[in-house]
């Protein structure tokens, strides 16, 4: 169960303080230029140890393909990629060998498996999103083919919300703020939480541009669901809007009806869906992200053998996980358009004509 | 794509205005009593015509098991169930059958399939979701079989917040509702936006108790992922929330953590699960459903051709989809846990040597 | 487990005695044109009562369409068929209700699932193949639309061997078969089993023609593993051979390649296709069917409670499986076809373009 | 489409001439010692360049774990392994760059994806057998823990059959020949065809011991249709065929049937399922091996332009790939087994409460 997607699909290894971790993207189409500086690029947005809102370990995230790829292009096989891990220092860990840190998937890691890795939450860890990226970035260049185009910010921190979104801003970001003018405090309400032990939530929008109308497959693979399964797989993500999402919850149907005139919708409430389906309108989806459950202040907990002890952790860890979060939302959402745009490639009998017929 | 669940997984037909629905269920365990009495009192929840606050659309939702039975057990063989269409009214449909109501899938479907059931909504709309609780009593029946218990209920209509969550109430209540106090107010909500020709949303909450610790499949079939797809795949729904859910973006890492105690965690901010598992505390969902999208206020829209014109609709619709919705959420939840059970039952070698050793 | 395909998929139900067969095909494209005759006239192929050379259960097999069909043209949702089922005779087995019969599924039913519908075999019954065939025929509606043609016919019973491969034979034979001059000793080993109360087994051949070139996914959805799958999951199935199949094993290299010219390959040893991929030439399958289990001479076995006691069969059944099995497996073939068709659209950038740009 | 599997799966990549091959193993479930010695042996009796009768290309076939295994046992997450490829010699390619080999994939890769990786086949080479014996280890392990026993063995060379199966020769034959009496033959039908730059075929027979009653998921996940699925993704097997396979459709029902008594089946002819369900007896199961496509006489075939051209290959290959291809149906085979136990445990509700209950 560490495949995600359908015809466009990637499986992942590797816990955080494991050799490796990895990926296999498979359904890639042959004939994609696959261009590695965009690849590691992409990995360098979410990379750990760049600035103060972040970890401090170092990782330099450098990733190697290692299959799928001949003289710059996909072949149609699987294409496989490695990132060795540089910079683990387990012995943060060995304190908290027996013990379930609250927040933390050890509990249920413990529970359900009767064994686990406790370095630094081994295959739990938020570590494993790197292989994400990685698998996003080729589903990227498979979405450029076709102009479309992902994006991401951060539009809330600790409850500061963004009122605009520049996604030029983004890119200056240390912390991909999408508005300039809360930015500041947003950064502040993350070094008040580092400072003292503690931790902070936040917001993640992502944005899809150019997203051709059709893709979903009803009733149980629509686009929004699939959105949401691809979000909510993401560590600390508890929430998933689609659109106004919780908003049209409150207000009334005419309010949210998205009318149409021959120009287009008129508004998009809907976030660029309906009823499952792509309609060609911009997709917007808010991924919410608890705060980060590892805080250095002491907290109750329980041992493997059940005795009630405190929790007192060391390590590194990031204050904020919406942040890098972010990029990694951005990643899944290449990755399920680009699989939802291969699922309804079938949804005709034009299209495949278009295909096989010479 | 119309099949849901890995293990324990069903498959649906039909449309609002066609002959019959149904749907097979696969996976079933053989042994467990099918109580067809209870399966139609499921859907009897979910009924169509039964009050004010729902669509006059009379079915009777009578489902017949046609395979999968044997002198009242499951055989582990795929139970087919099926539910013939009575009070269609196609005629209701005549005039939008070459327009695409606002807020509705019309548009979508027109576009990827090039071609359209436009009698009430065909295949997408909610009637489908009949089928789903069909399934989703054959999944009760066995989680019944562990004690494991599904229920929901209303606690959010047009803004109105539930304050206490009293299941109790809610199959003594018209429109589910969970806090007393406040159902008369939110039974005016959906009234006033009827009787003014528009709609209201709402917020359901669906409750599991005595969920074994362990279900749910890391890392791309996490128990949260699997349920936001669930839900997300019902008409209507544009956010899920897990646990606190939004709340847990805008507190502190040390609120939000649930600290642990050897008689259990001292708090249910997580919503019962940790790392995509289960950690046997109370699973806590809440699913939000936009405004119903028909409406019989005139509203702006283009045909199949690309004019511009006015949808006026008729017909039969909930003012509030959100209400017999709870019901398809809870049957959703009841699936997803039942998947995910069967699921977890190779988590560890010391499980299959308990099935396998003699 | 009761689904076969993946973008082109079904799912069936039913019991040999239960009320109903039937099938929900999946993944069907838009805008195909559903013959019901055709459908019914696949069915009819299949059909048991209609010579001596069958059981003479006598089902009318008739399908009815209850969803998937808008207006004569399939919509894009899922297709569902349902067969009653009319002349069942429960009580043929009533004597054999403890008893596990030789040569059937019986055994393991009741040893896996802890429980048996002992009417006429209730799920393992060859019954289920009706639905196979239904489902089959909207795969060669597909398929006609790209002139891609699937046949079968009978080249082996009781060892006697089809000397020429006449398919216009076929639709003559009352039991398929392939060559005229074999024929009638092919009938008389048919008859002489049946006088005896015995059986006999049989083979078919299916061939494609026009397949395009590049159906089949590497590594592990090749097309002659999915072949094979589709054919070993019938009834009595014991062996699948590719092309030259066995004889592949015994010659060498040299006799065994097919040599390429531009006008094509020299020869067809290979059966259509090199490394698990069509090659555009005829795909060519034999499907070995062991000896009908069901016999009427008095056979050793053991009862649920462990007894030794004697099988005593009743009950009307096909002396000879592999007839009416050709016309199954000619539909597995039709099936698999279809699926890779479509699974095949992604394999190249420049087919997405096709159908996505504008 | 490169996973094999459903609760035990696993994705591979890599190329003949890449820098790496490896898999990433699925559902293995927690607490199985994982014995990397024994993995390393399985690698090395697949291993090339041991003798005469193998392709002199002489990897090393070094596995290394990268992931899901902590303190020597599975953890529940994905074990990923890697082969790093050593011996390559690309250059043996150069002259064939343009030409499709006859017997090979090189015609239908090139024209499903438009782009081959023709150094040494790329991705449809048998190196890619690699990693699949690398995980059958890993089920294999699995497999030891209830004491199933999967073994294989060359019963047939060039149409010299064994009379006897000595599944104790094997070890100890170059050729895995499971019959003493005619290994000098089949080694001399090797060297004859090797000698004249020609080919050989042959059939492995893959045996499993005390495989537990029960295994297999009708209708379309049957035991043999997954080892039919299996055993025809390997590369170049024609045919598979289960127990008396060919021989049950030529003889008489009653010859065929395996009479019962109460301590267990008369015969085995059914190779050990009944009803695509595993009975308790030994699975026995033959795969047919066409002879190697690359001989090293001339052939007629064209290049990628179309031109008519001679075929002269150079390189270094097995002249009978059957005897290595044994020890790849054999992981298949353990795969397949280990795959359906865990899919087995959810058949009835008496195991889902030996595993929930306390």
């Amino acid at each position: 169960m560490n495949t995600f997607g359908h015809r466009f699909r990637f499986t992942t290894f590797g816990e955080s303080h494991g050799k490796a971790l990895g990926c296999i993207v498979d359904g890639v189409p042959a004939g994609i230029k696959i261009d590695e500086e965009f690849i590691q690029s992409e990995m360098n947005r979410r990379k750990p140890g760049q600035n103060e809102f972040a970890t401090k370990r170092n990782e330099g995230d450098v990733v190697e393909i290692l299959s799928g790829v001949f003289e710059g292009y996909s072949t149609g096989t699987s294409i496989s990629m490695i990132i060795f891990n540089e910079n683990q220092k387990s012995s943060d860990y060995s304190n908290i060998k027996d013990l379930f840190r609250p927040g933390h998937a050890d509990f249920t890691y413990f529970n359900k498996y009767g064994i686990r890795d406790y370095r630094g939450g081994g295959r739990s860890s938020a570590r494993e999103t790197a292989t994400r990226v990685a698998a996003g970035a080729i589903a990227k260049l498979l979405l450029k083919e076709l102009n479309i185009d992902v994006k991401s910010g951060i539009c809330e921190i600790n409850g500061i919300k963004a009122e605009t979104y520049d996604f030029a801003n983004v890119s200056k970001s240390e912390i991909f703020a999408l508005d300039p003018n809360v930015e500041e405090d947003q950064k502040n309400a993350i070094l008040d939480a580092k400072n003292s032990h503690n931790s902070v939530g936040g917001v993640a929008l992502v944005n899809v541009k150019n997203c051709p109308v059709g893709l979903g497959e009803p009733i149980y693979h629509k686009l929004d669901a699939q959105i949401a399964n691809a979000m909510m797989s993401i560590n600390a993500v508890k929430a998933v809007e689609i659109g106004d999402g919780i908003l049209a919850s409150k207000v009334l149907g005419y309010d949210n009806n998205d009318q149409i005139r021959n120009t287009g919708f008129k508004t998009n409430h809907s976030g660029g869906m309906l009823g499952g389906i792509s309609n060609g309108d911009d997709i917007n989806v808010k991924v919410y992200f608890k705060a980060t459950p590892s805080i250095f202040i002491e907290q109750d907990t329980i041992d493997v053998y059940g005795n009630e002890v405190v929790c007192k952790l060391k390590g590194r860890h990031d204050p904020c996980v919406a942040v890098r979060g972010s990029v990694v939302a951005e990643s899944m959402m290449a990755l399920v358009i680009a699989d939802m745009l291969l699922l309804n490639l079938s949804s005709k009998i034009d299209n495949i004509k278009k295909v096989y017929e010479k």
